[in-house]
Parts: structure tokens; sequence; C-alpha cells
């Protein structure tokens, strides 16, 4: 909103533009409730549709449901791409090529069938409801997490190469051991229960049988427990630092002495703990 | 006990209420540890009627044994509820409502069958051994890992609130590349499959059979493992928060000013932060 | 060894003592390690024994084995009884308890058939390698995690009971949904699953069916992966605060200052930080 | 390339030297790029070939590919062993065993049969492809890492050795429990079953059906769910001390005496360590 274009915009652009993307007027929160909501049933609609029973049952309030939430969001991702003014910069940006693939697909059940139920990934817009809803707490607690992965996502990048090759490696050998009896059919099946096995999943649909097998799994069980402590142990220190420099800014914000310019005093303090100074 | 009308109340009601919600005086900790053992066998009562043969075999003594524990704790929540100051605040309290949702179940087992098992949640009240049995240290113990997930609460709330989603979405997609033959029946189950995955439960009742499947739940496997690190970092941070702050506080209430006697100044205090004389 | 009746022993005693107690001289230290060589041994022999093909194509051999190693603890057992200045408190001590049961299990197959597997829980010994092999910095090591477990054990029993009330309740509700089809057939059945649920084990051979149970389900292991973080976070905690007194132990420990008594100096520091006074 | 006798080595060597073990000049990161190529194609290759449908069809395409690769890689080899000044320690290096277990097999194939999937573990190799495009940030990063498992590794074996006892120890009890029926065939399958348990694997192929069993079972999974909390712990501790290593090595570096150049001064100095002088 603080575009330096935007000013110039005729009037009913500007002020849909402060209800359709803006959260601070009430018309703008209540339209993004109802939005909330229409995502919401339309999620669950689809949810309902993908159980047989219930499928042919209400065959045709599916398809009802279907084709309005469809056309409702065509209507909102149109009317975004018209109101704003890059329009670009939304069609590309991460809400809208996920308001686009939600919608999309319902259009091409006109000419192929089934591939509706994409308009689950529309449920990401889901998270924004700490925003409308003003849950600032929230929204601060969110970013710290988001900071702190987002400064170890190199260390977790290349920890996530070290489990891959180890699973290709481990997995290659299964296969070699187990030969095919017991679920190991292939090296890309035995790399699927590598990864089963390192991350403690463990469906059990695979499974070795012979003795060495058995040893050398457990030999990867034991490492997949050990390693599981690095991405712990990187996230834990990146939080930590995180906490801190909020802490820490928060410090350096608060009152200075005037006399020796020393900073960090409690908030009731009334004389400087360095020099004596009346704050 | 320190009610303003506390020292009005009748003599009899006094002692009784000192007995049944004081744990200090000889009969209260008495009559919480009798209560104790009530809940312990009521419990294990419930427990093993539930296994067939059992139940078969001592149908009387289980038929009494439930009546007896009924009308015991329906005499202890009447109690409860007469002797306090203020019943009201009693029926709706955590305790208050626990009592009574345990005992209600077998009155209505005289017009319908089944649901006497819900005495179960009663044992929640075993919790409470350690406040009985001054177990001060396990408190103080307790108390830390209380406030350390009271503080992190808003952040495993937005964690959790993206883990569903995540599982929302490989979910649908799941049902979509897997088509129902291998488990993956319905999206619901398949969310409900994405769950177990992520969580790296792993029960395997449901489990890819695809390539193309396993694929997409590797890298689901590979996320949970990851993701896993972030309520570890968030809760450990917020522990070792909450035990320095014990621990500062402790060392705060050291530091005297020799002039005014406030207390909680800091290491590298020179000079009181209150009337600024020397420390 | 420095028992005050330690010096008036006979001389053999006391030379047999330093060989069979102790670690520090040649003959202890070959003592040790032949004795874990035969604790090896007699558990792998036990362990191959109870492999139905092995254990019919080598009966004698294992016969012989068994009463072989069972002889020898025996002989090893009565001689630290008899050499040691109070036989009652090894009798009681750990490793004492340990080394009788052990070794007794064989004896009672004369009059009771098995039973003789208990020779296995003697491979606690084997974990006194690291004191054997004079390996200081893993016994340094282990200390730590010692200290550390042991600093949390309070937090971690009140964390123990809670998520054993938790597998209590939500075991019950699950046998009253899932109704005995799924393998939910009585309480403590279900008490187990849920369990198994918690730590995210999972192994499959109990899983809901119903959708409701599943969402219950669901709602378990969401709150298990979040509650794991909780263990993890107190063992953290404590094992960084065991590293910091270590090295604050250490470094207290190091050169003070001979002329304002500052301490924690580098260990290249030739002069004072505080008052450049030579060190 | 610092080595003392490189300088004297005959000018065409030198170049392939820099060309083959360098990746600074632009030769030598193209032939690291062409080299990584190789790599996943033959890895691929492997993988696909131990599928049998794809086998069956393509026979001849794998038969060429694999006798294409092993030849380059076969020819990479050498090259690297004439090109080096010490061939023995290229020969005994880490890469320089794996590059010849993977090239090995398939020449062994010409007289035995199978075997020539040993070519994935050259899949190691692919983790240099950080330092090839010159990733120095994920470099650092992965040192972090690496320093953090290195320092902890004496206390992550002490706890592995403690998890196999407690496994071999719970495996045998199990063994006794339950007897046989329900997989629990020998004793080495038991402790089998017991790593899949403590390591929250969890496949499901053994469990214990009796009471008795299941009631040990849960202890033990309660167990690991504590335990699981030691090396995230001991790698947490870690991680933080290497990134505040860093952070204090950084922040050392820059205080400097202006009298004798001395760096790595503590924050609260005031007089140089090394001279005396006032910073």
């Amino acid at each position: 909103m603080s575009h330096p274009e935007f000013k110039f915009l005729p009037r009913l652009r500007k002020q849909l533009f402060i209800v359709v993307f803006g959260t601070d007027t009430r018309a703008g929160k209540l339209f993004d409730i109802i939005l909330l909501w229409a995502i919401v049933l339309s999620v669950v609609s689809v949810m309902l549709e993908s159980v047989r029973e219930i499928r042919d049952a209400y065959a045709t309030v599916f398809f009802i449901s279907e084709w309005f939430f469809t056309i409702l969001f065509t209507i909102e991702y149109l009317l975004r791409l018209f109101i704003t003014i890059e329009p670009k910069k939304y069609a590309f940006s991460f809400f809208g090529i996920i308001d686009l693939l939600a919608t999309l697909p319902t259009y091409l059940t006109l000419f192929v069938a089934g591939g509706s139920y994409l308009v689950v990934i529309r449920s990401i817009r889901l998270l924004r409801i700490f925003r409308i809803l003003k849950l600032g707490r929230y929204l601060r607690e969110a970013s710290v997490l988001t900071d702190a992965l987002a400064a170890s996502r190199h260390k977790i990048l290349v920890f996530l190469g070290a489990v891959f090759t180890l699973a290709m490696i481990m997995g290659t050998l299964m296969y070699m051991i187990e030969g095919g009896e017991s679920g190991f059919t292939s090296i890309p099946r035995s790399i699927y229960w590598a990864i089963v096995t390192i991350t403690t999943v463990g469906y059990g649909d695979i499974a070795p049988q012979t003795v060495f097998g058995q040893v050398v799994a457990s030999m990867l069980m034991l490492m997949g427990y050990a390693i599981i402590a690095v991405p712990t142990g990187i996230v834990t220190t990146e939080i930590a630092q995180a906490e801190r420099d909020k802490k820490e800014s928060e410090a350096a914000a608060k009152r200075v002495c005037p006399n020796c310019g020393m900073r960090g005093h409690d908030d009731d303090a009334i004389y400087c703990k360095n020099c004596s100074a009346k704050l």
C-alpha cells in the first residue's frame, strides 16, 4: 500500500485493494474471514468426496459445491490480478501460483476426468489465520521459528545430502545381502527401505529376514538414532541464538545513562548502576 | 484456606475442609493416601474387567467393586461440593469436572449398557502423588517443565498448525498417486497416513506401493526427520531459559542495597539502581 | 585398598585382592582382560545355543561350555567374596548381585529345566572395558553423561509419570472407540498400543480402523511428537550445564594474579589482564 | 600442491595434477563436473539395472554402460595414481580405497557372477559437490557439523555401548518370556527386535503377544524414548560450543595490542596479557 503509484489509482480500485489485500479495516478483515471459511468448506468437501460411500450418496451436492467454490475462487483470483498495481508480481508470487494451481484443475475436468483434488493446496492459505486474527504474539513466535530454520538451511541441506548418500549405500548393500525374497526386490526399493529405517519410521512392509541383513539393519538403526541428534542440535542452537538476538536488541533499545552512556538498565532503575547519575 | 469468609464457617465444616482439601495435617494426608489407593484399585478393576477371560470368571466381583467405588467417589464429590466455600468454583474447576465425569457414567449404565470406563480419567488425580508425599524437589522440577511448556505453547501451536497443513497436502498428493489399492482409499485416510509418517510412528497398515508414491513418501519422511528438530529446539531453549531464570532470581535475591534495602541488582552493578548508594 | 584394616591382611590375600579388584598392576589388568573374554565367550555361547539349528548340531559343545563357564564364574564369585575385607558389602553391591544372578541359574537347571540364559546379564560387566583399558577420556565423557542423567532423574520421572497417565487415558478411550475388532481387545492391550504410539515405535500389530479412532490416534501421535521434545530439552540443558561446570572448575583452578587476585587468565598470558602485574 | 618436490615435476604432469586434483582452475573445475556427472549416471544405471523389468528390457544398454563407466573410472584411478607425487598415500587414503572398491568388482564379474553393485559407494564422492561448486558457506557449515560430531564421538561411543548392552539384556529377557511363537525364535533375533524397539523404528515383523512381554516391551519403549535425549543433548551442546568458538575466535582476532601486536585478548582485558601495555 506504500507503493508510489498507489495514490493515483481510481478510488474504487483503491478501496477494493484495501479490502482484498489488507487486514486492517473491518471490511478487509471480514473479506479474509469469509475467504478462510470458503477454503475450509471447499477442502472439507473435497475430502468427504474422496470417501466412496459419501460420494455415492451425495454425488450432486459435491458436483454443485465443487463448481461453486471453483467459480468463487476464480473470481477472487481475477479480482486480485486486476486490483493489484503489479499483476505480474502477484501472478508469480508464492500465493499467486497456489491460487492458480488450486483453481485450474476443476476446469480441466471438463475435458479429462479426475484431478480436482489440487484445491487442497489452497489450505496453505489457512496459515494466514494468525495474521488475520491479529495474533501478534503468534506471529512473533512464528518469525523466531522461520528465522531459525532459514539460518540453519545450509546445515540442514548438507545433513540431508549426507543422510541420502548413507541411504543409497546401505540400501544397495541390503539389496546385495537380502536378495529379493524379503521385499528388497530392487536397489531403489532398498533405498526406500533405508530411508524408512534411518528416519525411524519403520513401516515393516520391507524388513530383513537373513541374520546378516538384520545385523546391517541394526547398525543402520543405531546410526539413524545417533544422527537424528544432528538436525535437532542445529535447530536448537539457531533457536537459542534467535531468542538471544531478540532479547539483546530489546535490551539495547532500553534506557541509556545520560552521564556515562551505559545501556541495559533494568526497567525499574532510577539511577545508573555504573556511575550513579540519575537516569 | 486464606479465604476471608473461612473463619466464619462452622467448626466441623472447617475441620472437614482441612482434611479433604488440605495435605498438611496428619488426617489430611491420610485422607489423600486412602483416596489415591481407591483410585488405583478402581482403575485396575476397570482394566481387568475389560479382559474377556477375567470378566467372565469374576463377573460378580467386578459388579460389586464398580458400585462400591462409584458410591465412594460420589460421596467424596458431594462432600467436596458441600464443604468448599465456593461450590461453583470447584464444580467448574479442572478436577471438579474430572471427578464428575468419572462418577456419572456408572449411573447411566442403569439405563443404557456400557460406558463405565470413564473412571479411568480419574487417574489424572494420581499425578497429585508428588504433592501429597511432599516431594518438594519433584514439584519444583515439574514446575520448570510446566513453565517451559507454557512459555512455548504459542510456538508449538504454530508448529502443529504447519505440520497438519503439510500432512493435508501430502496426504491428498499420495491419494492421487497411489489410488486406493495400497490402503490410500480416501483423502482423510491418506492424511492419517501422512501424520503416521511425519511423526515417524509408521504402523505400516497403509504403505505406498508404487515407485512414485515411495519417492514422495521418502521426501515426507526426510522432512519429518528434519522438522522433529523444531519442537525439540523450542522446548530445549525454554527449559534452558527457565533454569537460568530460576538461578538468576536466586542470585539477584542475594545482593541487597545497604541504604534502601532493595534486592535484585545486576552482578556488575556498582551503585544501587534505586537510591544511588554504593553497593 | 585404602581401607584401614587393609595393611593387617595376610600377604597372599593382599596380593590376590590387588589382582582381582585392582586394574593398576600388570597382573590385575591381565586378570580383568581374561575375565572380559570369558564373559564375551559365555554370552556368545548362550546366544548361539538359542538358535535351534546350531543347538541341535552342537549340543555337547554347549553343555560343556555352559558348565565350564558356570564353574569358572562360581570360582571368581567365591574368590571375590573371600578376598574382600567386607564380604557383605560386595555381596549386596550392584556387581555382586549381578555376579550371583548370572551364576545361580545353571545350578537350578540340575533340578528344573531351562533358565540358564541369565548369564547374559553378566554382559553389564563388559562396560568396565573402558576402565580396564585406561581409556580415561571415555571415562570422563561417560561421567558427564551419568551426571547429566542423574541431575535430570527427577524431571524424567515426573515426565514418564505424565506420559504413562496420558497412555492410560488415551488407551481406554481407544478401547471404547475401536471395540476389539482391530486389536484393541482389552484396556491393558490398548494402553500397550498407546505407549507404542506415543513413543513413535509404531509396530502396526494393533492399529485403529475406524475413522474416529484414526482421528484420536492422529492427535495422540502429534502429542507424542511434541512431548518427545521434553526429555530431550531436559537432558540437553543438564549436559550443557555439566560441561560448563567442568570448564569453570578447570578455569578457576588456573593461575591467579599475585597483585589483584583475579583468576581465569589464559594459558599464554604473561601479565595480568586486569592490573598488568607480572603473573 | 605445496609439496616440496612439486616444482621439479615435468610440466605435463604438473598441469594434469592441477586439473585432476585441483578445483581452482577452469579445467580443474570442468574435470570435476564431468566426473560428478559420470558418477551420477553410473549410479543411476546400476539402480535401474536392479529393477527386473527394466533389466530384462534393456540388457545390452546396461552391459555397455557398465563397462563404459568401469573403464572410465579405471583410467581416472590410474591417472590419479600416476600423477600424484605420493602414490601410496593416495592409494591408502579414504577416497583412494573407495575409487578402487568401486572399480574392481566389475572385473571380477568376468570370472564370477554378480557383485558390480559396489559402484554405488562411489556416490560418496558426490558430497564433494559443495567444494567443487565453491559453496564456501556450505563448507563452513559442514565443518561446524563435522567438528561437533568429532568432538562428541567419545560420548556417542560410550552411549552406543550402553544402548547395545541394554538391547542384549532386554532381548534375552524377551526370548525367555515370549518363547518363540511371536517371532522371538532365538536370542540374536530378540536382540534385533530390542534394537528395532529402542531406536523407535518398530517394524512390527516381531512383536510381543503375551501380556508380560508387552509390559516389558512398554518399559523398553519408554526407556528408548528417554534415552534418545542423550545423543541429542550431546550433539546440541557440541554444536552450540562449536558455534561459540567460531564467534569467539572471530571476536578475539579483532582486539590487537598497540604495543606488541598480539591478538586474542578477552573482552574485559584492560592490559595486554603479553607485554602489559594498555589496550
